[in-house]
């Protein structure tokens, strides 16, 4: 038997610190979801390999980890949290009070290979309006999004989010240049105009058989993605109806404060089969990275899965092109491990005062007048070391963030005392057994304002 | 395409009010791990095969859902999370401070015909404490899982912890009617006396063939079980470093607050193969469950895996077991909802007002200098009702928990007003609109301490 193990390919190891950072991003969504307003939710981490074709086709089965089960069930590791999403939506339609906001922050699977930015195990935040089919979902759906890139620290310098309208962009494209039988080819050109060099592109132009007009019409297009004066040239070509609705969108976002960061993007058009109205893509303004999060408006989903037509629209963001912009961008906190507030100091031969002392700390419950906050237990620490020596360990306590020290030295114990030290501000106070619990309480609350 | 699809039998779909429920446990056992000062880790959720052989031997792997990659790898879901924690350990112990003390929540999986109590894909709190080969590691163990027990509102009533120790009932068993090559028939009898039945039993020392005196003695063990008298009694004939060693070990738990929960129990010896000193197992004090939890040292298990001799030792705790008591005793909280904090009424035509108030009240920073807390964004919701019925409307916002409303009528927007209403005290003011952010914050401080 080899003893020599490692993780499998494309996965993770969460060490300690590597885990405060997963922390540290999933209570980032899940507490801007709940701001917002979305419930979480979540399902099996696989599913019926048959749940993966409705919306994908057979084609997704290559990419999926499946296997089969006792009873000769075909099932797969879940890839991505829609089909899950649409199933239980499908399921209990009739029973959920609408409209339907969820999140769900599960751990999802892709069979392929490693890259950066794109691992075989990753966790990707969703989020999902359900059966409302206005603009104001669609705007509901990229505040959360923004906010929380917000929250982690990250401005318009580091990234945009690029939007753009299935439906209008459509008709704009069918009354400008692009004739209704070839609206799938403009997509598929439209999808790739960014990430193509010049000679590239005019590979594709060929390939997909284009005509002289669509030529010219998207290179114009690839130059006004980033130019908001030839844009704007262009778009005057739309026809009026498309440019009010493009221009309402737009100022809706400012009202909610997304002016900024936000940009109607003609080369976010995201998956053809899809989407069917409002679509956005978060993207890395200095261009060194993978999309952070996409989504969109995809009315026909619900339905695909059984269920009553519903319009929803949603998002989702992978964790690990996040923190490797997050890392890159220097937007990690220093210290994301939880911080002790108390270290217990035994200086004692026997332990059993300080073990009591520790228990006690740990079950108590704060509950303080001045501050009005109620926490119940402690986080309280102790060294496990052989040394004595009170210098050193009240280190290793400030090491840990602890903000109280308690020491239990024979001399203080003998009268009927123990040692507390303010690890805030170093000063020194014998208190009496039986009010060492309280002013330790008393102690955390005052020294709260100062951290 | 078959439309009507469940989830996988064994799993579960969490819909926001199981999930609610989920986080609840989740949420408890993470903060009391923490504040006894354990660090989170996790793994991938599936590992090599092998390496679920390592501990439990080829017989394992029909209880696995095992899989191959793209690159002919035999994977598997993990049924438990012991095997990834001694792996990692393994695989960086040189770099690792010690003493270890880590938890980890992982989803795990079992390839086994889902029962009451057992499902396909269910979550385990593990806690481990490796590096330390002292009693007071065992002890810090057993105190991390009995709070949080107490957390959840369970009680000596509802659970009792019943703990024994390896090596000691050994010596205890060898110097009083056991052979010592009879040792593990004696354990394969310890580890089925409380399951069956006295039929039963007498069929179980046949097929072990017993001899009259272990016959006897197996009896006298069945009927100390649950009785001190008893227990004493047949003590007496132990040698008296066993004795000492487990009475003292008993009088550092009631130094821990451990008395009246813990009982050493001589039913309690767990599986062969895996623990070396000090087990226990959380039982239904009502009989009515399974073990809610169990664990004990395991010296050899790091070694196993590659990593250097560390004695360690930890426990896991299930979430399905686990809810269905705390349903049966009713000891979940009635409400697991996160609640609104604020929920904004829009009675106007136009909704741009109400749009702007709330991207601003999710965003902002609560930093009262009264309370001292700090708190990014408020929880803010809002009704998706066609109605301007406020009555109704002021219902739906109790409804979800939030303690003020902010009312957006014609009549107040053009006096520069809104109205704020405390829907802890149903007092109503008007405010004029630069103010309505720090009054609401300040309401909000103020109400906390009334609820």
């Amino acid at each position: 038997m080899t003893v020599n193990f490692q993780a499998p390919k494309g996965t993770r190891d969460f060490y300690p610190s590597d885990m405060a950072v997963r922390r540290y991003i999933e209570d980032i969504w899940r507490s801007v979801s709940v701001r917002h307003g979305f419930q979480e939710v979540d399902g099996p981490t696989f599913e019926s390999l048959d749940l993966y074709k409705v919306k994908s086709g057979d084609e997704i089965i290559s990419q999926l980890f499946s296997f089969v089960d006792r009873g000769e069930r075909d099932l797969a590791l879940r890839p991505e949290f829609t089909p899950t999403l649409a199933r239980m939506v499908a399921q209990k339609a009739a029973g959920l009070p609408r409209p339907i906001k969820w999140f769900s922050i599960p751990r999802c699977y892709r069979a392929e290979q490693p890259q950066k930015g794109r691992l075989r195990e990753f966790i990707q935040w969703n989020v999902d309006f359900i059966g409302d089919a206005s603009e104001r979902a669609d705007r509901e759906c990229l505040a959360v999004c923004v906010d929380a890139l917000l929250e982690f620290g990250l401005t318009a310098s580091d990234i945009r989010i690029g939007w753009n309208h299935r439906e209008l962009f459509t008709k704009a494209l069918c009354s400008t240049f692009v004739a209704p039988q070839r609206i799938s080819n403009a997509y598929y050109i439209l999808d790739r105009l960014q990430k193509y060099d010049v000679q590239a592109r005019h590979a594709l132009y060929q390939q997909q058989q284009c005509t002289e007009l669509e030529r010219e019409n998207f290179d114009a297009i690839a130059a006004a993605v980033n130019s908001p004066q030839l844009l704007a040239a262009w778009m005057n070509s739309w026809p009026a109806d498309v440019r009010d609705s493009i221009n309402a969108f737009e100022q809706r976002l400012a009202d909610k404060g997304l002016a900024e960061i936000c940009r109607f993007d003609l080369s976010v058009v995201r998956g053809l089969a899809y989407y069917t109205g409002f679509v956005f893509e978060v993207i890395d303004a200095q261009g060194q990275n993978r999309a952070i999060a996409g989504g969109g408006r995809y009315d026909k989903l619900i339905e695909m899965f059984g269920g009553p037509a519903m319009p929803a629209v949603g998002f989702g963001m992978g964790d690990v092109v996040l923190e490797i912009l997050l890392r890159q961008r220097n937007k990690l906190p220093a210290n994301l491990m939880p911080p002790a507030d108390v270290f217990v100091i035994n200086a004692l031969e026997d332990s059993a005062a300080a073990d009591q002392l520790i228990a006690q700390l740990r079950r108590s419950q704060w509950n303080s007048e001045h501050s009005k906050i109620i926490r119940r237990g402690l986080n309280v620490q102790t060294s496990y070391r052989s040394t004595r020596n009170i210098g050193k360990l009240l280190q290793e306590a400030s090491g840990c963030g602890a903000r109280v020290a308690v020491i239990l030295a024979a001399e203080e114990i003998n009268r009927g005392m123990m040692k507390l030290k303010n690890l805030v501000d170093r000063t020194e106070t014998d208190v009496a057994v039986p009010d060492v619990l309280n002013r330790i309480h008393a102690l955390l609350t005052d020294s709260q304002a100062m951290v």
